[in-house]
């Protein structure tokens, strides 16, 4: 399954910049991309950015043309009824609407992968979509309950036991169950993206991993029998390894993929050299979601100066699943 | 005052190679360096890597010679009693020994500053001295209740509310009263380094800093009313700033420090942006403390073959305080 969909994101954001910015240059992309979103606001960024490329507005995607920019206008938008840089419920909605289109093709087989474009909490739950984020959006509509976030940026990758919670919280959730998952969670999807016999470290939750029980015991308690059940499911996985370490080494080729415990072990380290690449995976999911790994810009949104580098690194991520 | 004291650190371990390995190349350092340790030690590793330079063995500052390597031959420790790269209660006490020689000096005003080189904590204890580590021996001795870690690596440099207590502990440990101190020391030591009206960044404990308490209420209850008073100080302060954006508008030089809110908040940044090169500085003091920022790599000690960096950066730092 070659085709990919891009979910275009807020109208009022930056996410049809930079879907039209990598779909025009040349960055030899293997997927055939389809967007998701509103003709009016493409066709407004297609003159904007000065492209050459017609837009082929398809039903069906049998009707797909390589030679052109290739839509589905799930959710048309009129530009005088919203300003660009400003949140509204109509771009909430319309946000909302692109994404469940795409899921649904993925799920129906149409599609297989879908690249998501930022979206902005605030619009989404003016327009009664009172979702989190993305994530539960897809969790949610495929009926998802064991998922994870993934990172990657620079040469890291990393896997979140939590993410959007509070730090004494994310301590709370440092379970040993949870823990096999999210190993389990890592294997999985390294070997989807051909990575064989994926070598995974375990971050401990405390610094120096606790160091033997003196700073925090969720290393002895909950992070070691995890790693101890994960061997046993063949799994080549290591720790828990102090945190401010574990990254060198990651970072040295050491391993594939790191376990994080909490949102900023993971984050920190994948923002600071993976800057303006960044790219998050859904992992989990029945279908492939990888993402940008910024928002919806809205202070430089409609001026044409959008960076797509991100949005270029999610749409390759997306084509080592196919 | 010119003069530097360096503590040699266990005999076990690499501090007396990286301390001499530095004093013996061409670092055009500012200050006059007297190493408190082992002649025994010294004269091993001055065969060991054919140093050229003699050892002045000193009883008092007024005998030092700036074309040797000199020495306070403070606690002498006999080859045949110990094994390089062990644990043993001589080598702890033998350390222990330095450092309280070192800060008496420091507390006379015979010297300006102390470099540490590394200990270990397990033959500390052997010898019944029951210290976490330097900053415990230092803000014991010297009779300091507010203090913190600052650590400098590559471009960052940052400055610790905790460090070594879990990070559940760590949690608690966030108080407006505490941010306030670490903002103000933060402030006090770059003053120090002769950096003028010092730009301080205070990071979230949360992620995205809480967002407005949706993820914790630590920045609401305790860091936005300690920054609030902080810039009442006159205090060039900002924040809270996102856990995971920080850092890199840091290395952007935004900001010359950044108030971190745990160990690894710290540790991980500056350790992966200055691998190799760390410095370690207990700020608070009375007086100025620099060390390494590695351990006492027992697995290399005795080969000749430990790097010097960290150790040459830390002296560098110092030095910056006469």
């Amino acid at each position: 399954m070659e085709y990919i969909g891009i979910t275009m994101g807020d109208p009022a954001g930056i996410g049809a910049e930079v879907a039209l910015k990598a779909l025009n240059s040349n960055y030899n992309f293997k997927g055939k991309y389809i967007i998701y979103g509103s003709l009016n606001v493409l066709e407004y960024y297609i003159n904007l950015l000065n492209i050459k490329k017609s837009i082929n507005v398809i039903k069906n995607i049998s009707e797909f043309d390589e030679r052109t920019i290739n839509i589905f206008n799930v959710y048309n938008v009129d530009l005088d009824k919203f300003k660009i840089g400003k949140i509204s419920p109509i771009c909430g909605l319309a946000a909302y609407k692109y994404i469940e289109a795409a899921i649904r093709d993925a799920l129906n087989g149409n599609i297989g992968a879908i690249v998501t474009a930022p979206i902005n909490k605030e619009a989404l739950h003016l327009s009664g979509h009172n979702f989190n984020g993305h994530t539960e959006i897809f969790a949610k509509l495929t009926n998802t309950n064991k998922y994870a976030m993934m990172l990657i940026g620079g040469p890291l990758k990393v896997i979140h036991v939590s993410t959007h919670t509070s730090l004494k919280n994310a301590c709370e959730k440092v379970k040993k169950e949870r823990v096999v998952d999210v190993i389990q969670l890592a294997y999985d999807t390294l070997k989807k993206m051909k990575i064989d016999n994926p070598r995974i470290a375990v971050a401990g939750l405390n610094p120096h991993a606790g160091e033997s029980g003196l700073f925090g015991m969720e290393e002895i308690k909950e992070i070691i029998p995890a790693i101890e059940e994960a061997k046993k499911l063949n799994i080549n996985v290591e720790g828990p390894i102090p945190p401010d370490t574990v990254f060198i080494k990651a970072v040295k080729n050491y391993y594939d993929i790191i376990v994080v415990m909490y949102h900023d072990q993971g984050h920190i380290p994948v923002k600071l050299l993976g800057f303006d690449t960044g790219v998050n995976i859904t992992v989990g999911l029945p279908i492939v979601r990888t993402s940008v790994d910024h928002g919806t810009a809205f202070d430089i949104a409609g001026k044409g100066i959008a960076n797509e580098k991100s949005m270029v690194e999610a749409m390759k991520t997306a084509e080592l699943f196919l």
